[in-house]
């Protein structure tokens, strides 16, 4: 690790805070732990242990190492912690020398609530993802920003000295706890429905925002209508996909087949395999798809309800794409940009059965945001937590049931 | 293969016959491929092609090849695509040395439908199963016996010159062609509860008989009371399982857990890990499941709609058992008897997320009955097939949400 | 279907043939029962059966149906079973009446080998790949053509009378028979890398054309130095992938870790998480990969040898791509044409644990290359299959040790 | 929970201790945690905190709550992290009314090390296991026993007041720490090769004691020979499985195929569905694998070489078996007793691809007994967990590649 070389710091023994859940998280055993793992040491020197759900606890101690170094080493790795220095240093910011190149010793973001620290006082960062770095913006305002988004000149902040970041303790008080860290297909995609159905509901009724990241097996299991439905009654407030998902609820809606399977009989039709380009086709030759709801060619389902309510979208494109369709966007920055835009400010994620475009939003979505992933598929689940998104909740079932039992439960109870 | 030592034919060119669907599946090629690739040869002399369903294709060839052995051999594997020979030799007999063990030329069984040639006549086999051996009872009987039920002096079949066999055709103008060959987790659950839907109820007007082979998983995933709602309205007539599936049905009943977790709530409950022995424990109290229902201590539920409903059961042991319960068979040679009664002229069998139990069934059941297997995972039709229950169609699917879903569907049809 | 009404055609008995392995592959089979399917009937009027492996069958037969509408239709789908007429009509060409629009009734490819009858004689189609329109460019020379590429006034070929296809017979005397159909788990991995090393050594000597599909999991397993090696030794001809292959084998490279766990220890790295964007945050200050290569930063590793050893590559952006790198293909149309251009006249395709390229890739892929697809969970198979690239061969293994295996195999072997 | 029934206690504050790894274990933010969660509270009065590994931490704290039977309720949910009572009463037996059936308030005991409290001193209970009760033997002397095992005046321990627990603390200093809660297929397989090599190796140093867990899909996927090897060299004390392991690795001897599929070529052998129930013919001819053996009809294999070591073993049967063979042990109790007698002291279990007898081993495993499960399915490994045996570390990998390239390392390290 290269990245104390840009400041300077002389202390053997430094005083620390942390406050927060930290022991319902764990995370009071993981600094501990942490320190003496590193051959480091402490000193409580007090712990006011909160006692009910709505109490935090802090926690101040002296971490005492052999050397300036080592103690700096041991305060980085605490950073992640939720830890930071009750002397705190303000932020050491470096501009960078070029375009899309920071200072090696950046400081690298999670998807957790972020604060740095300067002239005084602890500064939320702007648009919280992952992989950032952190850009100075004047003003005591910071702001998550991509590498390739950095401009010659841009104060990036090095260190992590004076950053602090809240990992979510496990919502284990709320309904979502029944599926925290579950991935087996041997839990009830009953019980999932129900307390999904709930927080739809309640999202709705607090006219907050809800994101569905959507994949054409949503179209293929006999999802589709469910998931329109849920658009039209006004429980998604955006919508990410790719252009297969279009393509197949397309070709749904025009030849009632799916990947040339007839979705209701289940028998792959004649001609079958030639309906996804043919309904490509008839897009091409209206325009676009705003374009053929317009001409009342498309008149029906899923693209139907998403264009219908008004609701932003974005198809990303692929390299698997056929077509692809009009409003598919095949720049890749731009894609993420649109993606990016759509999930600002989301209460909710649900992801349905793509692990593409999961991974992708869940890069860009902070960690405090609920998000629900739905894959038949256990697997799915551990792929998004080894790329960080570990606060997504997994239901193990077949999401064409899903979708359908989802709409009936939501129907009854809305009444 | 040491299976033509026991009898001497002496000719390099052969008569042979099939009869049936040749060209639909795919028999046809199947014989003239493995003649050339034997480096036989054949000259047909008659092919009245079948035009419609309903009729049969006759075919008459002679088979031609170096030398008798060889032609010999290459009979010996047309058996399995219903070849016969039109001058048929009648079975050859060997009467077993000792028990348990046959002659290593034994024809083994496969689980098609197979006739024996015999005193003039093809002689249709009794309790048709796979991996059996074929032995004579006397006034022209037949029957698969397992090896290890062969009796010193029983009259073996051996070789395969007096044997055919009907490998089914795939029923592909029945609803059921929808499925076939098909483990897709991208296919229509909702295409398939309507299929088995219509089939049960179909069955069931015929007063036919379905059985169902069902693990615990069925009580994981909050499919049980649907299952028993069919048990009660009269669709299923046997119940195959383990321990396990009882197990978790008692502790559901008496503790409202599966595995521990709360199926209203999802959460696992305080000392839930205990409920399943404080429920076996229970059952011991009360001496079985039976008394239990008699004493009034159990009265709902998977196991009490079994019991109720007076359709034969088998739980058969396995290593991993707790308990077991009273009514769970641990000697699996007797557990299997019972399964093979139970499954004895079944229409139906459909299997219920056990891989375990579902191939015992399928080692025991003829490939012309019907059979549903319903898993979250794709790979386990792969592994029925595998293991020779080619006839299986598959659901990938969320068992729990698809039982559910099957009843409301069968409610809505039966009126 | 609307596909007739571009052309007239007033039969209700038209004359068919069909050549080659009619028998083995099922087709002679599929042909009658399609006819049968459709209500129409048929008159065989010559059937040469091939004997040997080298004969091809040769039948002739009149189609006959109630109205020339019915003859028509079965025509159509006889087209995919290698049916063409004896009296072909020259192709029916349709100009585009705008760009990226085609006439609805199109012939939309499939990856086999495709002619078109024109000017008196079956014409070879180039660009081969499924999902695409039949373009006239003169001179006898017809080109598939992405429907985005076509341009207004381009000739279209219209309906499937004058097209023939070569559906690929299972290649069952190859080496490659082993794995037909195969997507069980349970089989040997072992025999996969003894078989595919032969080929590759089998290619290699006779100067052919392997491309590479891989993905980032051949990283994180550990396969990343193996597959370099099979590179350097000149197995490898082209390289597809994707952003993360390049960035996980870069972070390997600079950190020793992949995804933040090290691949030497198996354990999760400290400050492992920011690996990967420090070494992106690398390559953006050296300029690109090529660029650190020449300043000697990057000295070793799997895009160390792709750069090095001159073979043509293509790194496809996607969603869910950090950095990206600056060699990653941001446009997927630039990155589709890329692929294709790689993958022309490649002898074999080996795709490696990834699902997104290998479905782009199989999506432009003629079915008469051989494909084989390494992963470990056995439903990537089925989606290739799904999807159209049936010919691709299934290995269900851990694709690090895979790698490993194949390059010990390939050093015995090439002595 | 009828489990206070039995006793009598009537304090609403009483004191409680805790020893051991608690900060590391995260089991300090259990106990406080589920206080609160349980609507009590506690005055911590004491805590060293162990600041080296090899340093314990002593808790000792006041619990408190509104009835009496809420702090015992509460001491009872402590129990399970290894909180007791400072003025721990003795334990509470009461005899069982009837043979299999004991008090409903038994204490059912975890998987963890356990000690019950008797006549002044803390007493290690024996025969450790989860799932079972706690007989009094006299002289101090605590044993597990199921249910099943019970017999009439068995003094029963009920309660939780006089036992603790030892829950392992992750081995995060060990080579083990790789693979905890790890399942994901994306790791890599060539370093958990390397890791185990290194445990086998040292527990061989030390004499110590190895138990394999052995499926079918060993012999299938060409792994054998490799673990045959192992047991050769003496890295192998005990071997568990079913039937089918051995029949198929006795078909493979007897024919080079496992489920009729050649191992050398991966090619469906002829007649290859036969092949098992020949070779158990041919073991039922000889009388048992022994006498096969001993007749000199058995000369090499993995069954050859668990019979040559003289390592105990032990082949369950089941409700899918063919035969079964004569050394197969069909009724399951009389398994379980010699698969629980095989494991007994064994320092590490090894499982391999067969979740029936890995869940069945689990068991009856101390949770101290490291324990991995190699299966390419990760869900298996989710399985082990969901049923208690959460200290099993799985490697999803290619079971046959995984054992070739641990039996190369093995070479290679022990020179």
């Amino acid at each position: 690790m290269q990245g104390n070389q840009w400041y300077d710091i002389d202390m053997n023994k430094r005083m620390f805070c942390a406050e927060g859940h930290l022991i319902d998280s764990g995370i009071f055993s993981k600094i501990l732990n942490t320190i003496l793992d590193e051959q480091g040491d402490y000193h409580i020197s007090r712990f006011d242990v909160g006692k009910l759900p709505g109490e935090s606890s802090v926690l101040e101690f002296a971490l005492i190492a052999e050397s300036p170094d080592l103690v700096q080493h041991i305060a980085d790795r605490l950073t992640a912690f939720g830890v930071f220095e009750q002397m705190v240093p303000p932020a050491v910011m470096i501009p960078a020398l070029k375009d899309s190149f920071v200072p090696q010793g950046f400081y690298s973001t999670t998807n957790h609530r972020t604060e740095v620290y300067y002239e005084g006082a602890w500064n939320e960062v702007l648009s919280q993802r992952m992989d950032a770095a952190l850009v100075y913006e004047g003003e005591k305002s910071f702001r998550c920003v991509k590498l390739r988004d950095i401009r010659k000149g841009d104060r990036v902040v090095c260190g992590s000295d004076s950053v602090r970041v809240y990992p979510p303790a496990i919502e284990k008080r709320t309904g979502f706890a029944f599926m925290a860290n579950d991935v087996s297909s041997e839990r009830s995609g009953t019980v999932a429905v129900e307390r999904i159905a709930d927080e739809l509901q309640k999202v709705k009724d607090q006219q907050g925002k809800v994101v569905v990241v959507c994949g054409p097996v949503v179209v293929h299991t006999g999802g589709a209508d469910a998931l329109a439905s849920l658009i039209d009654s006004g429980y998604i407030q955006g919508f990410l996909g790719g252009n297969a998902v279009a393509v197949h609820d397309l070709e749904y809606r025009f030849y009632g087949t799916s990947l040339g399977v007839d979705l209701k009989t289940g028998i792959v039709a004649e001609h079958g395999h030639n309906h996804h380009m043919k309904a490509i086709n008839t897009i091409y030759g209206a325009g676009s798809i705003r374009e053929a709801i317009a001409e009342g060619i498309l008149t029906e389902g899923l693209m139907y309800a998403v264009e219908r309510s008004g609701i932003p979208y974005c198809l990303a494109g692929s390299i698997r794409d056929d077509g692809p369709l009009p409003e598919t966007v095949n720049d890749m920055l731009e894609a993420q940009r649109l993606y990016a835009q759509i999930i600002e400010d989301a209460d909710m994620i649900i992801m349905l059965s793509t692990m593409l475009h999961s991974i992708g939003t869940g890069n860009m979505t902070p960690s405090y945001v609920k998000t629900i992933c739905v894959d038949i598929n256990p697997a799915v689940v551990t792929k998004l937590s080894d790329r960080g998104s570990g606060q997504a909740v997994g239901v193990v079932s077949d999401v064409g049931l899903f979708l359908r039992a989802l709409e009936a439960r939501l129907k009854e109870i809305s009444g």
